[in-house]
């Protein structure tokens, strides 16, 4: 099953996943999918993720042993599930998968524990069902691909300990966060303004506050 | 004419813009085209870019009056044409201008000089044939934006006289550089070679050289 036309291609793909618990209560997150090349048979892709242990997808991937990749451009959508649960609405149903209605693309993936280590399960995922639902073009924009990088620094920000390396992600997040000024369309500022929501409410941040005084 | 299907939305649109002199030499050259939507009709979008003075961009398009942007999501065309003139055999023709024949999409702007400044012209720019190409399905990679991000501030460092302000870009480009080799495929990681290769040249600056003694 080739993903690369679902857009999951060599490299770490950030998507959103689904999953359900055992008793079907749908969760979100965004998380990178791993893409290696170097499968047995040449040129074969094998794909793996990284989940975190305490995280509500680890639990209901040990209950079902099922994900989906949602793939997705939404800026929106990586800050609001990095931050919180997604509300029911959002999700529609494929392969008996809870997944998100407004993805451009939906896999369904088993998985096979590889390695357990002190902070995350490392698990091979094999997928069993592909939809793409529609194809977009997109010319890169610096402004998405900035509010996504911040967004994965603000959930680092919650993890880190070390002041100095708080202070240096607090940079990094406010660099970023002028490139989204200049750079993102609407919808990528507007999720740059629920991400400074989300880090003043969860650690008393307030990325590049001039930015919304105006 | 709207250029949303062929990937030119609201924000800042990194694409090649392809021009040509009056004597038909082509090239080739990464730009912003800056999209805003407060036109005189509601909703109506509207397209700038600034041109450098000095560039081989700003000389075409104030002989000839035109431009092409290039949607691609090929980071290493970007790496390219920042840095070198790009071989003719990359080119073919669209509406009587040269255009990248491995781009997803194609638009021929017309331009209309709105303000001079001492560093560059902003040009009003009004799209007068667009062929869309291919739509392709990428899921957000990180190695992609930050070889892309690292290729801008590559071209910055060579514009900057503060050795202060030159060793925070290397900074930036370095996080950047270890993005790449985490986060990208082959494509992404083959462009920070080249892009690796051309600050060397350029600066005599090496990025993470570490990653490139494995």
């Amino acid at each position: 099953m080739d993903l690369e036309d679902a857009g999951i291609g060599e490299g770490i793909s950030e998507v959103i996943v689904t999953t359900q618990s055992a008793s079907g209560r749908p969760n979100a997150a965004p998380i990178g999918v791993i893409t290696l090349i170097n499968g047995p048979q040449r040129g074969e892709l094998r794909h793996f993720v990284k989940l975190y242990r305490g995280s509500q997808t680890l639990a209901n991937v040990l209950e079902t042993g099922l994900l989906a990749a949602n793939v997705t451009s939404d800026a929106l959508v990586f800050v609001e599930t990095a931050f919180e649960d997604l509300s029911e609405d959002k999700f529609t149903v494929f392969a008996r998968m809870p997944v998100l209605k407004e993805a451009n693309a939906w896999v369904v993936f088993t998985s096979e524990v590889q390695e357990k280590r002190s902070g995350y399960l490392y698990f091979q995922i094999f997928p069993r069902a592909v939809e793409i639902r529609r194809k977009e073009l997109r010319a890169i924009n610096r402004g998405l691909n900035a509010v996504i990088e911040a967004t994965i620094l603000a959930t680092r920000y919650g993890l880190v300990r070390d002041e100095r390396e708080k202070e240096e992600l607090q940079n990094q997040m406010e660099r970023l966060a002028a490139i989204v000024e200049t750079c993102g369309g609407r919808r990528e500022r507007h999720a740059l303004r629920i991400l400074n929501e989300k880090v003043h409410q969860s650690y008393n941040l307030q990325l590049a506050p001039e930015t919304y005084k105006k």
